[in-house]
């Protein structure tokens, strides 16, 4: 076993902060836009280090103004006032939420208007892997409050912005990818024929948070007699018995920044066909590990992979893609799909997952997660055996 | 300690799915909506059942159809088919995602027209304390391609669906309630002055697992000396220290049902200043117990608490409620407000949840969680100490 890595420390200078917002407003000075509206927990989080659980409860709508040049601006419930303090962020309005009729509309209208003007060209995020954090009767009334103004998509800023991360970013995704591949290498300790589906889960997420990761946001898995026919489920309150595939695939957190990869078990024995597509699935991996240089595209990176999946036998692959981007969101941009022709560049943070069908209602699915250097590939997770592990 | 409650069986009977649909057909009628088209996790879990974490990946839409009659319609990822076909849905429509142009936008919209007709009147959620799960862009597309339909807010039916929980709802909700209330108990165990925030953050986490829930969604808490005056934050890496009041307060998950109270505990001693806060948010949380009876509304419980708050000399809130609706998330309407006039009916699963400024920058928040009956409130928490622990 490795040397675990310690944990970073948390958040980041404002440098950086200041560095997203320069970026930013550049793009929206090309653009042509006069301020950015921003709605979501991954957007206050990027430009203001605002990190809070408290998303989880959606009853109160939170927002903040990026305008042409400064710091931005938060239009938010007095309950957050405290929190957005302690952040770079010095312009804070707050209203008292939640409120039966105007919940910070017009609060958020008027901050718009004296920052951006009354007939202002306002960015909002309306692209793939997108959505408004704003009931859409307050989006409908706001549009109304500001008849001069157009909503035009911003999704490019964002997605171009954010694709590249920071040292700081990648430190903080190394170490929770470090943290929960330790997790995973106490399998044999945690995993054992008899046990729940349920218990096992449990023991892993007790496991992730032993080794330092503040939470385990996403755990789903599966396992099948010969291999498992889902990957996004929960537990189903089955025994785990011999002979069976199981996998557990897990975004963990650490201090906003996921890790997101899997590991596959065979529970007492693994028959031919289980370890023959498993085999199959590692040298994909190899040779995503191989293609993801600079200068190649996500789609070289899905050719490289399939290439070795289809001479192995696939039957072919539900998840749609064979791996992504990766940082504060579970999943982020670009896919590796035969059609994503994003260019990679040096810091940006992937997941190589090839998967496939090997036999009717049986899949197959192997990932790990990478950073793309000036020469290449920097895996951040712990290399997956190279056999099936049985235990 | 209490005898603890034992998991009650995951998932629900058919029949409480096709209840909720009944019901919802019925008020859809009422109405003069052909169908609903549902994009959230909270709605796919209560008309469907469907129950994944992997909402948490941003990257892919998930529509269902509710029309007039008969079960729901799954318009879904291919990932999601197995998963999905373990539901009581059995129309179930998929498209290999992601994609680049139309993620399942053109099948969403033929479904529909199959559906609902031509011109249908739709219902979508637009109001309060609900988001629209679909890109923009793609909700835009969506309404070019029914030229004829109309979206109407339907966020009033689904509220009076759900304001009221089965007993299987209850019996959920109840566990993971019990579950936390140990969890809290083991207190003395777990924290201690020295320990950074971080760790008791952790030791928390764990012990809430080990006590039986399915996961840790929600914990913030802060502590500060003589008193706190956040309750929205993450950790911040501080050490705890004698003399300090420390609160968490947390919204464990359990088969897709949440808990959401909090508790205080004191480090090494207790001024007289917190004590006294104490005191009074326990008995606003008493006043509260007492008040919520069927046909009292939201509005009166407030009142109820928000009485002995001030009289006990609270100097605001910044919280902006004093409680609020509980179940298939962290919050649900009504909200204990002075505004809030919703009548409550035995069935309904509500947080009590006075707090109170105390002193310059020093918060004190109680919250339990109650059911309301036929006879008046029953507690699902082990109800706080009288007076504040310290340990």
């Amino acid at each position: 076993m490795s040397q675990p890595l310690l944990p970073p420390p948390r958040g980041f200078p404002e440098a950086e902060f200041a560095a997203r917002t320069d970026k930013a407003q550049a793009a929206m000075a090309a653009a042509g836009l006069d301020a950015l509206l921003l709605t979501t927990d991954v957007e206050l989080r990027y430009f203001a280090g605002f990190l809070t659980q408290f998303w989880q409860s959606p009853t109160r709508p939170w927002y903040m103004v990026m305008p042409k040049a400064g710091k931005p601006v938060a239009v938010i419930p007095a309950i957050g006032a405290d929190c957005m303090a302690r952040t770079w962020v010095d312009d804070i309005r707050t209203w008292s939420s939640p409120q039966p009729e105007d919940d910070g509309r017009t609060l958020l209208a008027e901050t718009l208007k004296e920052i951006a003007g009354a007939a202002p060209h306002l960015g909002i995020l309306k692209g793939r892997e997108t959505y408004l954090r704003m009931p859409l009767a307050d989006f409908e009334a706001l549009q109304a409050a500001l008849p001069g103004a157009r909503f035009e998509d911003s999704t490019a800023i964002f997605r171009s912005l954010r694709g590249v991360k920071s040292p700081c970013e990648i430190e903080k995704i190394a170490f929770v990818c470090d943290a929960v591949s330790a997790a995973f290498e106490a399998a044999p300790r945690l995993f054992h024929a008899g046990q729940s589906d349920v218990e096992a889960f449990r023991a892993f997420k007790i496991e992730c948070l032993t080794q330092g990761v503040d939470d385990v946001r996403y755990l789903v898995g599966a396992a099948g007699e010969g291999g498992y026919g889902d990957i996004i489920s929960p537990p189903l309150g089955r025994e785990l018995r011999e002979g069976d595939v199981f996998i557990l695939d897990t975004g963990c957190f650490y201090d906003g920044y996921y890790c997101d990869f899997d590991r596959n078990w065979a529970l007492g024995r693994a028959d031919e066909a289980a370890l023959r597509a498993y085999r199959v699935c590692w040298q994909a991996t190899e040779a995503g590990l191989a293609a993801a240089r600079p200068g190649a595209t996500a789609a070289d990176l899905f050719v490289a992979m399939q290439n070795v999946l289809e001479a192995g036998g696939a039957l072919g692959n539900d998840v749609g893609r064979l791996g992504h981007g990766l940082g504060m969101q579970l999943t982020e941009w670009p896919s590796n799909t035969a059609w994503d022709t994003t260019e990679l560049r040096p810091g940006m943070v992937l997941t190589l997952e090839p998967g496939m069908t090997f036999a009717e209602g049986k899949v197959m699915v192997h990932e790990e997660n990478i950073v793309v250097r000036e020469d290449g590939a920097e895996l951040l997770t712990r290399r997956a055996a190279a056999e099936l592990p049985v235990i």
